[in-house]
């Protein structure tokens, strides 16, 4: 070697092994096949998009990588103004000011792919992973059917997945905010009592009161909004206690309530199980653009895990880049950590590295070009068939076979070809039968 | 809006409309079934790898995006050193170092997926683009056999697209590089000569000899070499005309026809159309990696889209990384643009914009609990089922259905749901049928 390379994977940027991947890839056929059977329609938009998009209105600095072509080095002038996708829902805005006319709403859309998030690496924290999303975009106007739709669908993907039980922690903006103004909060104080209520799990009743005071919100109503999130039971028993707390002036928290009444009442006559979702008050979710529903996913047995899956109401997103008022719901799975921790947590088996069932080897050099015919002949039965053809001893080939979890091998040689005939070996079982070239078909498909 | 955003996509940053997006899908999932028929398995490398190693040993300038985090834009310090993978086959030289110990060879790796070229737009040139990739590494050796394999699946895949007739052309760089050497080339214009023949179908004879003379060859061997090259004929009569030309001392030109001889055999063997592929000794592939067969597609028809797919032997890449000798072939598939053409021309016609099959309804507001619940039993049936959930007038809910190609809707209504029953009406047909609730899902699966 002329040079030495560092051939590690850059930090943040992993990638899985060949058996890891085959379930990457089972996972990502189950959630395509339910998104699809739900009516949400799969579309790729580039992962590059203009930076002052990605930014928004705001302009305030993210966690985002630009692009700058290598050839322009030393010329910061050529700079390119792109940069890589940090989520799925601002490229949703901006394709839907794209498409407007040509959608037809509401539009339902899924993707699976990869977003980018230039942070400093840590355990569990990537710079490239894939997200699964679905999305409903209302013009004008959206139901609460719709969130509850989403909701159903990832009961449906995690029962799918069988990663242990699954409960979606639903919530209502409204209802907070409501609640907040109804015990005297002040208006300006509203966002930063969110986002202390959402960190709440992570911190002890004295510094959450201790965090509240530091915003100017008296110990006394941090103490009242401390006991209302804390709120539990079952759903009915949630939902009850939410009436009972509505009065005529509160109509901000009324809403919130009506709809998450509205939400359950869907849920139910969707069928979807009721222990596989819940009304829970924590649940605030930190991101600015939700506006009504939010919903954080949750497998019991693993809460280390996390938030699997969240998302909610938002309705600004397409309207920043429209004009229009496009109410939409949404959620994210992170997939690529949602798997990495079900794989080191012993949740999720790997198997084989690949998808060949059969190998098929030559005994001799007269049999190589007709170990080669019956190769393709499995292949257009629709087998998945691996023709071995370096020059190697046949134990070697076995032992290939063997590395590789392939099942059978099938071994042409030249007295069995001149019965038509070859000799199928079946590794698992370690049997072996002489078979018609002729019946291989009905052999392994069982026709 | 506060401020106008310009939601275009950025230059050479394109995506495909909705029903332009399920083609894609439908191409997809072809070409992964055959992929995996022929023993390849799916890995995903990331996106993002070192400069340093993208670069390669030459170090040269690439047209490469190099990332740094937005935070960090006034400190050229903090320069990450990644970059955006320009190819699927540096990655996998990287994959190799990578898992050397964990893979078994010949390691048979398949790839589809996005690399980036940070090129000034131009039309058809994208700055991100699909391209589909399998790859055959040996440990040490790799036999003819394989380069065979790779030209069998793209007949495969091409054929499986339904696009027009396909032809692989496939040459060897020994065979030109050799006779070069024959005819008296200096060693170290071998390089410049086999840039030219690359570039020989986009300009005149006169053009071209001229090219050669500014090279200081000659415009006595410039015309041999044209000759040479322009020889044409059925793969039987151009391996015939090779074989002639072989002498005892051109032992890289010899090892060139030995090769393409075994190529065609095993062609043969594996039962591949003759008409889907020939020798073509214009072919030489501009990149310098290649160091023996080099093939190009084309589809037969579409001159005009250029090379299809186009790949080759390369032994340089994992060596570079490893240490070892690992020889190894493969070929590439320009997804985007060939999809894009084939759009443009007409060869592909676009669908549905989604798959949904079914779209239920409630006829009126009792009916909406029961609709969600008939929805929800067709999807566990397998179906493709939309619930329409927002409350408007029936006559806009079939127009929704119309607008998304929707073959058919189930009305729920009260009066009918008295009896168990739904209306389904076919939209491609015009016609309506009541259908008992239970018996819908052989009424759509035909069971």
């Amino acid at each position: 070697m002329s040079k030495k390379f560092n051939v590690s994977n850059p930090s943040g940027f992993p990638e899985f092994t060949l058996s890891e991947e085959q379930v990457r890839r089972e996972w990502v056929a189950i959630i395509e096949d339910i998104f699809q059977r739900h009516g949400f329609t799969f579309m790729s938009t580039p992962l590059v998009e203009r930076e002052e998009n990605l930014l928004g209105k705001g302009g305030e600095a993210k966690e985002m990588y630009v692009l700058k072509r290598l050839l322009d080095h030393d010329d910061d002038n050529t700079h390119s103004g792109n940069a890589l996708r940090f989520d799925h829902t601002v490229p949703l805005g901006l394709y839907v000011a794209r498409h407007f006319n040509e959608l037809n709403f509401p539009f339902r859309r899924a993707v699976i792919g990869p977003n980018f998030r230039g942070e400093r690496a840590q355990k569990g924290r990537y710079r490239q992973f894939d997200q699964c999303d679905i999305d409903i975009v209302g013009n004008e106007s959206l139901s609460v059917a719709s969130d509850a739709q989403i909701v159903a669908v990832m009961v449906e993907v995690f029962s799918a997945l069988e990663i242990g039980d699954f409960v979606m922690r639903m919530n209502h903006r409204k209802v907070l905010l409501g609640y907040f103004e109804k015990i005297g909060v002040d208006m300006e104080k509203l966002p930063v009592a969110l986002k202390i209520v959402d960190d709440l799990e992570k911190l002890s009743r004295e510094k959450i009161v201790e965090n509240f005071g530091e915003e100017g919100i008296s110990s006394d109503r941090a103490e009242k909004i401390l006991d209302f999130v804390n709120f539990t039971g079952d759903t009915q028993k949630v939902l009850e206690f939410l009436i009972s707390e509505k009065t005529d002036s509160d109509s901000v928290f009324n809403e919130g309530v009506d709809d998450l009444e509205t939400l359950v009442k869907v849920l139910q006559a969707m069928n979807v199980n009721e222990d596989c979702y819940k009304l829970d008050l924590k649940i605030a979710r930190g991101l600015d653009y939700y506006t009504g529903m939010v919903f954080e996913g949750q497998i019991v047995d693993h809460p280390k895990f996390g938030s699997v899956c969240g998302g909610g109401r938002y309705e600004d997103l397409a309207q920043m880049f429209t004009g229009k008022f496009l109410p939409a719901v949404g959620v994210a799975i992170g997939f690529t950590r949602l798997l990495r921790q079900c794989l080191d947590a012993g949740i999720v088996k790997v198997g084989k590295a690949s998808p060949t069932e059969i190998l098929v080897v030559a005994a001799d050099d007269v049999s190589f070009a007709p170990a080669l015919f019956v190769g393709q002949q499995l292949r257009e039965m629709g087998l998945y068939v691996e023709n071995f053809v370096e020059k190697k001893k046949l134990a070697k080939k076995f032992a290939y076979a063997d590395k590789q979890q392939i099942s059978y091998v099938i071994v042409v040689g030249e007295n069995e070809s001149r019965e038509d005939k070859v000799m199928v070996k079946n590794l698992v079982e370690g049997s072996q039968e002489l078979v018609d070239v002729e019946s291989l078909g009905s052999y392994f498909l069982g026709e």
